[in-house]
């Protein structure tokens, strides 16, 4: 608790810092930036690559839920699936009612959206209507994503009635503010940040939240020993969590692609460099693993394409294919010493990874934007024409993207980290030692994901 | 026996009485409505949303084969699978040769399509060739959905061969015919039904058909002890189950918004009803549940998600996202209290609960039709401007719907009841007792599921 | 050893006797045939629908992955996952930077293509630049497919640094350069041969491979007796397996109606087709090992299924859905056929029957273009209008198809014997004897699978 307490109030002051750094050197040239995101489209094609991309992004939930089950452990397997179904319907509901209007309706001071609650503005049979409907079915799934992550690295040990709670907050009013400063026409897009398709709306939120949850919890029984020494706690099914990957890796086709949010002339360009993140984030993973611990670890390297595909989403419009490969590479090496680091180093026990893969590199994955950019491609994206550090366009936009990442963490550390405070202090975070060793199946839900089946845990 | 023949007398009785009544006051106003679901497209972007939706639907029958070999028994799970993909092939076939002309064929008196058989009619090339081809596929896998309904309520005792003759006959003839009535510009489209995207003319049809099977097949051994009481019979792997679910939900991403057939500025709002239905059942199966049973049962949840699916496939496109949460919602404490009744009071067993999602929220949803419709909806939506009780339209459309609901359940039970029973005693419908002790993965196919692992069944 | 060199020799003389009497009767009347599939497309639709069907493509990854896990035991279940994931990000850069430009760049004497390395010739933001980048994405994921298809036939054995160096220099080199000589504007396409969407190119080019690979490695310890007598190793998830089967199925709807590349009005026909092969497949393979083996084997159902969605992608264009029905039917009973003599009397041990499905079927669709072809569909397909020898054809375009089949095979058993040969004798192509029976997962990984279940391997 201390420790955690400390490390925010770190955090904090390290995050203000940059913040007004960053916000001083840039107030004089604010432009507006992110129009593109909410613009309606009007032609047939471009509302059937809107919701057929939102149709896979959904699938994506799915991914999640194999790959955490797959890496935990049979005892807490029909658990870790309900809170995985349940975020979204929970956050269906919450973004459906306020998180939309609070995302993407007219802006407060460039702060939170004020309109279009319960989606009331859209106007049934029209093609503003269907621009409205559309659009919330591809957000929603966006939303319900970064609600997701956070059960990863709470797993196993949540109680099953605070996940319901807090799920339906981060979808309900955390993820959609932070979300309006970037894509809802908020402060941060008037900077100038791209963060094309959510590298820090959707996963660095997910992932700090993710953080926050992981530290309050404490870690899992067994997992430190008496001296500390992190034990690994393998998960009960690889083949269910490769296929999570595979199909996160084709939501991904959605995620990226579909964030033109209409049809447009980058959109085979963007499914390359996606791909090609990866694919690269796979390789290196898996190569930086062999080279520690002399074994391509399977759950390792599954993680390496999930950081390539986290780490290339904000930038995937604005950098070449070569950089893509670069940027995926770096965030396969980048997974597993970060995960070695918060295993090892910080003690925080993340059972599937999810800060390494969300949080860590969806800051990577948007600084990115600031070192890799190319003029030709952001112009052709519908950006103004920035470049990155490493293409002659100097340290400004990498600035602007810092102070993205940084007051976005910020804002979910804080809010997150007092929402958690409540819950622990109201009903209870944690479930208790007794039924954490029985496994959650038995105690929360009544049942066991395998009966018939012969598991020790 | 007994009680299946008293049951389906009675059915028939209160059956004929609510459709004599219904036709009654309505002969008056014939409207032809249905006139959407045969006009042809002409515009490529018309046919790339039919193709697309229509593969999601088929992605649905690797949900159906997830859900129902997750919620049984791993002794059983190789025959279960087998059943779900036979029923697939065995239908594309049936519906090739025959069904699909008997569905959409030139009309007879309303009852049942007389031509276009092995798609004879389709012109390769042309435009309207490809009208023919793609409209097959999209209804072919409609098609097998009804067909594999059946399989799960079923499962664990039906002969193999049996289930071949019965899902061929399914997608040959009964399917087909009552859906001609509504889809196929048959008497109860020329009546006013609105049945978007197949509440009836999908679900309930293969939810009857289950209702038939489950009755004359008996419970499994062991399901019911001496004094009746029913006893608990776990599905073996419910990760598998809960893949299953997201499959579904995905492929409900084809049904329903890819039902307008071609482009239409109703899809968005489509796909807003069906999710938030969706979200909503999962969410109050899983409450109702909590509150009986005090524990938030994972397999009820699940059906929830899918209780809340068939029930706004028929009202989607005709209700508001307001009405889609109640009816989802409504689908939701349905469903649990459904399975409860049809389990300890009926006594009739349903494996995977495959009567309650898919007959009685099909019924349920169907008649949400005349209960939610809105005309702002349902005029832009295609149909001529009803509204449901609730919203000032009076009980006409109701009654239209109740007449719908009833004579296809008529139609079912009756066909099915011969078929079943012809089948029971020509190749014989249950295998025997020793071979479902067995399980049927042994004698039906000489495997296992899953040899190597350790299962007590 | 000595059999497979001899077995190598025979094909090659057979080969050649038929390729030169074959482009003996041919070289008369060379003409210009696969203009479509490198002619650019130019409407938002046509993009749409090339990076969709691209992306269900995509998930015949995570179908073939499921397949070959499901089919082989837990103890190797870690490594043949990686080994498809892995094939995949090779895969994927290794097409980047060669084998695009191999296969579809300017074309060298019609033997391979000169530039576009890197995608270099892609102009961002421009439909031109959309193309490249779009078709890249497509056709990449038709390279994996060919490279995946390897890791079934040699599974359980193969040391893991092989299998990343061999599946790097197939997706570099040896599919691309057959790929050129069809779909690149090779050789092959100049003589008029039709392979629409790849039973050559890519199935029967994974299936060569694979044949080789089984052969070099030998078989699984205790896979034939002393007396060579095969034992049976059943696959130990069957679940997983026919969940693969239906990803591959889904997949194939991106891979075959995709293959038009941009809209057309034959789309509808090829899903048509595409779905009643596979259905007949499955259907005819059930059949033949029932009638064989007195039981409806799953395992030979599924890859039934398969093997129908192999044989018919060459023709699936431009045959008839009867024809379609009778050449998936034919795949159904020559894949139970294909796995008995392979198994038994060429005693080469395939684990998951890829050389049946994907050789042998491979080269029977591309035959069946000369059989089945009828030339109104073949030209609204945009081919000139050939018809196969059932249609009145004549023999000519079954010479041209047997042309191509012999020389692809031709090229890929040499180049891959080489590529396996010298593998073989400097990093070792097979595990240790000791390796193989713990399982590759322990040795290769250091993990297990399934951590908690009691297995018995």
């Amino acid at each position: 608790m201390e420790k955690f307490l400390s490390l925010i109030r770190r955090s904090w002051k390290i995050g203000l810092l940059i913040l007004f750094t960053a916000t001083g050197f840039l107030h004089a040239e604010e432009t507006v930036e992110a129009a593109a995101a909410t613009a309606p489209s009007h032609l047939p094609v471009d509302f059937i690559w809107l919701l057929v991309t939102g149709f896979l992004v959904f699938l994506m939930q799915a991914g999640f839920a194999m790959v955490e089950t797959g890496l935990t452990r049979a005892k807490n397997a029909g658990n870790i699936l309900m809170k995985n179904l349940m975020d979204f319907c929970i956050g269906s509901i919450a973004y459906f009612i306020v998180g939309y209007g609070l995302m993407y309706g007219a802006s407060k001071a460039g702060l939170f959206g004020t309109d279009n609650f319960f989606l009331n503005k859209a106007n049934p049979g029209s093609v503003d209507g269907l621009w409205e409907y559309a659009s919330w079915l591809f957000q929603v799934v966006f939303a319900a994503t970064a609600a997701t992550i956070v059960s990863g690295a709470m797993a196993e040990r949540t109680k099953f009635t605070a996940y319901l709670i807090y799920s339906f907050i981060i979808s309900l009013i955390i993820y959609p503010v932070s979300g309006h400063w970037i894509w809802g026409g908020g402060w941060l897009s008037k900077l100038g940040m791209i963060d094309f398709a959510g590298s820090t709306v959707v996963h660095s939120v997910g992932g700090w939240a993710a953080l926050v949850g992981a530290i309050i919890l404490g870690p899992r029984s067994g997992k430190y020993n008496a001296q500390g020494k992190p034990r690994a706690i393998p998960g009960h099914n690889i083949p269910l969590a490769a296929l999570g990957v595979f199909l996160l890796w084709f939501g991904w086709f959605g995620f990226n692609p579909g964030s033109t949010l209409k049809f447009s002339n980058v959109i085979g360009h963007i499914a390359v460099t996606t791909n090609l993140a990866a694919a690269a984030g796979a390789l290196m993973a898996m190569f930086t693993v062999w080279i520690i611990y002399r074994k391509p670890d399977v759950s390792m390297t599954l993680n390496g394409a999930l950081a390539g595909l986290v780490a290339i989403t904000a930038p995937c419009s604005v950098v070449s294919p070569v950089s893509s490969l670069i940027i995926g590479g770096a965030a396969g090496i980048l997974v597993v010493l970060s995960v070695e680091f918060i295993d090892k180093v910080l003690k925080i026990d993340d059972p599937v990874g999810a800060i390494s893969v969300h949080a860590v590199n969806g800051a990577f994955g948007t600084l990115c934007v600031g070192l890799f950019a190319e003029s030709r491609f952001a112009e052709a994206a519908g950006f103004s024409p920035v470049s990155g550090v490493l293409f002659g366009g100097g340290w400004h936009q990498f600035g602007v993207q810092l102070t993205g990442v940084v007051s976005v963490a910020a804002w979910v550390l804080v809010t997150v980290s007092i929402m958690f405070l409540i819950i622990k202090h109201t009903v209870g975070l944690r479930v208790s030692r007794e039924e954490e060793l029985k496994g959650l199946d038995i105690d929360e839900h009544g049942m066991e994901a395998y009966p018939g089946f012969q598991i020790i845990n």
